[in-house]
């Protein structure tokens, strides 16, 4: 599966490389590339700068796109050109998953109305006013609606790829993943203490 | 405080990406840099490209050095220019953390002879190999022997480095970066179910 991630400047560090280490053991199955508006060098609020390709270049559909939260979310919802290409990803993907304010993103293209989403429990007002006419779910580790995977803040990232990965590949797999990276995976999406 | 992070080919990506969100979270106290021995790109285990300094350009000493661990400790153990970098650093350096197999690297130095320390437990008949005059303990989520943490696989990195915030800036702050990752922090270095 061709996973694409989206990246911005002031993207939260663990919201990409929490489900990268999970798909990246995978590499049997999943691909992963990074893409952004320009191209080049993206910087994450925590300082960690990766090279992208631009989006101009990326070849649809992909299997799955991946949308991380982050501070930076709180620009690019205001950018019509990326907020298009999220639209023309996210409409021909098969899956798609966020990851924190991510979800926010993909309700800013109506994608979300009527499904059960869930975000960043710290940021959620404003996620929730970016888009009333989504069903947000205040309490949830990640919910998933058809072939829409939102999970909350940054860590849940973890949680949602692994159950992401147990769906796609079967139990087996996710729970050999998180052992070895010795990881206390929340298995119950219903378990939300935050 | 300055962090020095030791980059090497084939590094674990959640290793480095855990801690530094953590860390990166307080800018205000900890400055990140990465260092490798030839500099330039280095790529982890699961496709990341990070952009690295070379360790002859490091300025001595600092006060975190992190050493991740991954696939690339078993060649790096073997590579006596990048062992003679980890010791200078590791003796000037007021602490030293490691994830994962990082704490072979730093057994191999010797600096962990007689110290409780604890390693990833899949690699650990390994990592006991490297040095059997670690005491190196198989059950805990990590153990903290005067400057030195060490932590189990991947995820254990972590948990790790918040304990480590909670030493060094107190349980209040390691307490309010757990939350705003949303991160269920396993605060007991006893509590070890791999």
């Amino acid at each position: 599966m061709k996973v694409a991630v989206l990246l911005f400047n002031n993207f939260e560090t663990l919201d990409v490389f929490g489900p990268v280490e999970i798909l990246g053991r995978l590499p049997e199955t999943f691909e992963i590339e990074y893409y952004s508006l320009a191209g080049g060098s993206i910087r994450s609020t925590q300082g960690v700068s990766i090279s992208t390709l631009r989006l101009a270049e990326i070849t649809l559909p992909v299997d799955v796109f991946l949308i991380p939260g982050g501070k930076g979310t709180r620009q690019e919802i205001n950018n019509p050109e990326l907020v298009g290409w999220i639209r023309k990803i996210a409409q021909s993907s098969r899956y798609v998953l966020t990851v924190c304010t991510g979800s926010a993103l993909l309700a800013k293209i109506k994608e979300l109305d009527g499904k059960t989403t869930t975000s960043n429990k710290r940021a959620f007002d404003w996620v929730v006013s970016v888009r009333e006419a989504v069903h947000w779910r205040r309490k949830a580790r990640w919910t998933v609606d058809g072939t829409y995977y939102t999970s909350s803040g940054i860590s849940a990232g973890m949680d949602i790829t692994l159950a992401f990965v147990g769906d796609t590949l079967g139990k087996e797999t996710a729970e050999r993943v998180a052992t070895e990276m010795e990881y206390l995976w929340n298995r119950d999406p219903e378990r939300d203490p935050f």
